[in-house]
């Protein structure tokens, strides 16, 4: 079976849908945590639940290079692997390709890409159709297109071409496809110039995949300003009955604009990656819980937060794990973070429901930013 | 209240029984995993419900240092601080001052040790009064006297007068112990002489602790023989009502060799350092999951284990969490490595109630040495 988006209501742009898979129905707008290697870093299973976490993204470049796909296909598959009964949606490698490989020689070709290993070097030549084919062995519901992702400050001969090159890209993973249980979604390009958008996401959409992501956008140097902007080219063209999804966005803000502009889905490493350095969401801004002032804190990391560190751990104590280098420190901090925003999103789900998004982006940005 | 320990049957010197304390009753002979930092490392409280811990035992020196013991004082006491409400035994640093500053200089005099900190080189000063009102701050169910601990190869007389001034640190620190809910043990040491470890357990016995250790059997340099010819030397004087604790030992072979000498309690970081290594202990030997043969191997780590590690996943999939060095591994590793010592000690209280010990050693080390 393919996925399936039911829209239920809106309120604005914004949509209240929910997303039927192979592996049960999770609502939207909805976060997705990251399980960059067959693991939401430092997460059981049974924590992702508990926080509630209706679909999770797995990385098929990692995967391809560790364990290697067939491992995984052998073991029955991603969900089998790892022990994992809900949603899983796999990335195309793309993003990691362009991204870890940045400061290595990469080689793009009409063919593929030729890069580097970024555990030792090794020559690797990734294709639309490998990385296809290595996704249908993972079995994740949803697959991603393979495609480029240029810098944000590629001029608009080279985004244009390689907008194109994207769509033939697309083409040719589709063509392959062949897991019969496993969506395939595209993806639309094209940077931030308004032209490009538009003709990325017709011709993606003329294709005919079971969704649409946005991508691009998640590039170190890009102002949110231009992020926005790419939105507003983009989701014009997605048909209504289909899930939007913005690639690899996870600031709380971010996530309001887009739910507000009609994104349905998000995915990104933040909630882990602060977590490992010491900081935490809360809705008054993020704290680094490393600062001496909470050494005899003894609060919870956010008053009201229903996570399991927040009902049964202290500042002080998640304070004195981090400092002392213990792992169950951004264990708490993860399961707390990742709660954060996918409480954001229930929360935005509510408002649409009720009619209320602005006024709650204004509230949450008052809190939020102490402005 | 103090610990009050109730013998239920023996089995040539091995008891059956029980030790209840302000934290609820554990069963006899028990493995206590180690929490140095008030965290028994990559697990939570609840994960070591699942494992049946009974008892757990965490490190004055490390709280002392950090976070300090007034913080986990002002916490409420260790299990407020890291929201454990079962058994704790704290032991007095004493182990820690020899060991981790076994490069650097330490002087001992008969007021106390001073030697450098291991965090960050600052000149520290412990003396058996303070271990002891350290560990009445931290509020343990046990505390441990402050004891030398001499290498293995000190000289007779060198081990006679430490004996003595050991005697001596206990005496004082009893003397300012004044935490009403907290038991405190009295250590024999004396090394491999005989006439020594009779003196240390007799004097020490006429001071009257709630419970008594063996010291000075987990160093490196140590034989086998030499830890059970220790046992040997000490227990007889070691009274029965009183519960027995071997320090510092957790390999199985020397569990099984200890409680058949007449051990209620160990406590070792074994089994959640070799996790972190990538080891796991089964029954037919230990393994390194790291072993390219277990890639494809679908099988959990030991057929037949109960703990949540076996029961959901496969040596294939822990081994591409090690190798990819997510700590998700080092916690499943660690899930299965405490079970199994403590399983182990299930067992053993099995035999002693059946009175099939010497047979259930036999067969475990048949199946364990594979000889």
């Amino acid at each position: 079976m393919k996925v399936k988006y039911e829209l239920i209501s809106t309120c604005g742009k914004a949509r209240l849908g929910k997303l039927h898979t192979n592996h049960g129905t999770f609502d939207t707008p909805m976060f997705m945590p990251v399980g960059t290697q067959a693991t939401v870093k430092t997460l059981s299973p049974e924590e992702l639940k508990e926080v509630h976490s209706g679909v999770i993204l797995s990385n098929t470049y990692h995967l391809w290079l560790r364990p290697g796909e067939d491992i995984v296909h052998k073991a029955g598959g991603l969900h089998e692997f790892m022990n994992y009964d809900g949603p899983i949606l796999t990335d195309s490698g793309g993003y990691q390709v362009f991204s870890l490989a940045k400061n290595k020689k990469k080689d793009i070709e009409e063919e593929g890409v030729h890069f580097k290993s970024h555990l030792d070097g090794k020559r690797l030549f990734l294709t639309p159709e490998l990385s296809i084919q290595i996704q249908n062995k993972l079995d994740s519901d949803i697959a991603m297109s393979f495609d480029e992702c240029p810098p944000a400050s590629a001029t608009h001969e080279y985004m244009e071409n390689s907008v194109k090159r994207t769509l033939r890209w697309a083409e040719r993973g589709k063509k392959v496809h062949a897991n019969p249980n496993q969506s395939l979604f595209g993806i639309v390009q094209g940077g931030y110039f308004e032209d490009l958008r538009k003709l990325s996401a017709i011709e993606t959409v003329k294709m005919d995949f079971d969704g649409y992501s946005i991508g691009g956008v998640a590039n170190d140097d890009e102002s949110k300003e231009n992020m926005y902007l790419a939105l507003d080219y983009s989701l014009p063209y997605i048909p209504e009955d289909k899930p939007r999804y913005l690639m690899g966005v996870g600031d709380p803000i971010d996530i309001i604009e887009g739910v507000i502009r009609g994104i349905d889905m998000f995915d990104c490493v933040l909630p882990t990656r602060l977590a490992r350095h010491g900081h935490a969401f809360t809705r008054y801004g993020k704290i680094n819980v490393r600062n001496a002032k909470y050494k005899e804190d003894f609060t919870p990391l956010e008053e009201g937060c229903d996570c399991y560190a927040c009902k049964h751990y202290t500042k002080a104590y998640i304070r004195h794990l981090i400092v002392a280098e213990e792992t169950f420190g951004a264990r708490l901090l993860s399961i707390h973070n990742i709660r954060f925003l996918i409480r954001l999103t229930e929360e935005l789900r509510e408002a649409i429901a009720k009619n209320t998004l602005l006024e709650y982006r204004e509230e949450f940005l008052k809190n939020y930013t102490g402005e």
